[in-house]
């Protein structure tokens, strides 16, 4: 398969990581989404939407969305609970991280890294919620290894991508402990350290 | 089961409409969220981010985040394709409608709605992108009947619960006559109408 994706978009790096992890083959292409490269007529046959991550199956089919490219990546593998209920947990984490944790830890990230803003010019609702997102992971991650248990699953794949990064949207971790010990622990998981 | 909700929030709606497709018995539990109810202690303790829908099974397990909690309840059932590549497809729209129409068309109906501002006084870019998120279903609805195909799907029931309250946010859907088809279809199949 071909992973179309941008090597600086969390959201890319999870399938990256998924790939990698399960040893999965595929040709990666380069999409500078600064340069609109994921708005050209050819890309929008991939993905209406625009956006990056995308696959593209060896039979030209494609899936966009990198939380339902890696649930469809890992199927069947140690990564996604074989319990129902476990699995619906791990679901439950992936559609919060697009809805409470992305939109400000990674929107401020990108804003900070890509937009050259200062801290002080963040919108500070982004940052009173990206600050709520890491207080929740944090109260689940005190009780538990991982965030469903002690399993590593796709839940803290998804988590992972912008919570390691968040300090490059001006969040301090400092006082996130049980968070920093799960970033440490699933890096070592993914083999990135 | 209990059925923690909101009658007014179409992310509840879904997990109404699903349990009552499959006739799954259910107690429902109206939680009244412009009265902070799902912000109390005992609420914190089914869901710590403090929203509803959330469902409490019989021994008590408790499960959050709408798409999360219909991707449960359907398994197995015929709203989710067998073939993979097909059921993740249905992924795709679910994670697109968190991401991508939900904070646009849900937000925008929200504040009118609830908040009591007029048409003039929403945030042109969210309008913008709520338009852009019905012209991308309209898109695909132009193509096929439900958005993965000839299967009504949990992607149908996802994307129903907002968009046919569009216009409660000030969209108008005359150029979109696909998604017009396709709600009254979905009413249909859901037995709303």
């Amino acid at each position: 398969m071909k992973i179309y994706g941008d090597l600086n978009s969390g959201n890319c790096l999870k399938v990256k990581w998924v790939s990698d992890y399960l040893a999965l083959p595929y040709t990666w292409v380069d999409i500078d989404t600064m340069r609109n490269e994921s708005r050209t007529p050819e890309f929008f046959k991939l993905n209406g939407a625009g956006q990056v991550p995308v696959i593209e199956l060896d039979d030209g089919r494609a899936l966009a969305q990198s939380n339902a490219i890696i649930r469809y990546l890992a199927r069947g593998s140690g990564l996604i609970p074989a319990d129902s209920y476990a699995a619906a947990k791990m679901d439950e984490w992936m559609f919060w991280e697009q809805y409470s944790h992305e939109p400000y830890i990674a929107v401020c990230r990108a804003q900070m890294v890509y937009l050259g803003k200062s801290l002080g010019d963040l919108d500070p609702e982004k940052v009173k919620r990206g600050y709520a997102a890491l207080a929740l992971m944090e109260h689940q991650l005190h009780k538990t290894r991982f965030l469903i248990g002690d399993m590593f699953s796709l839940a803290d794949v998804s988590l992972l991508a912008y919570t390691r990064a968040a300090h490059e949207g001006g969040f301090h971790l400092d006082g996130y402990g049980s968070v920093r010990r799960w970033i440490g622990e699933g890096e070592h998981a993914l083999g990135l350290t």
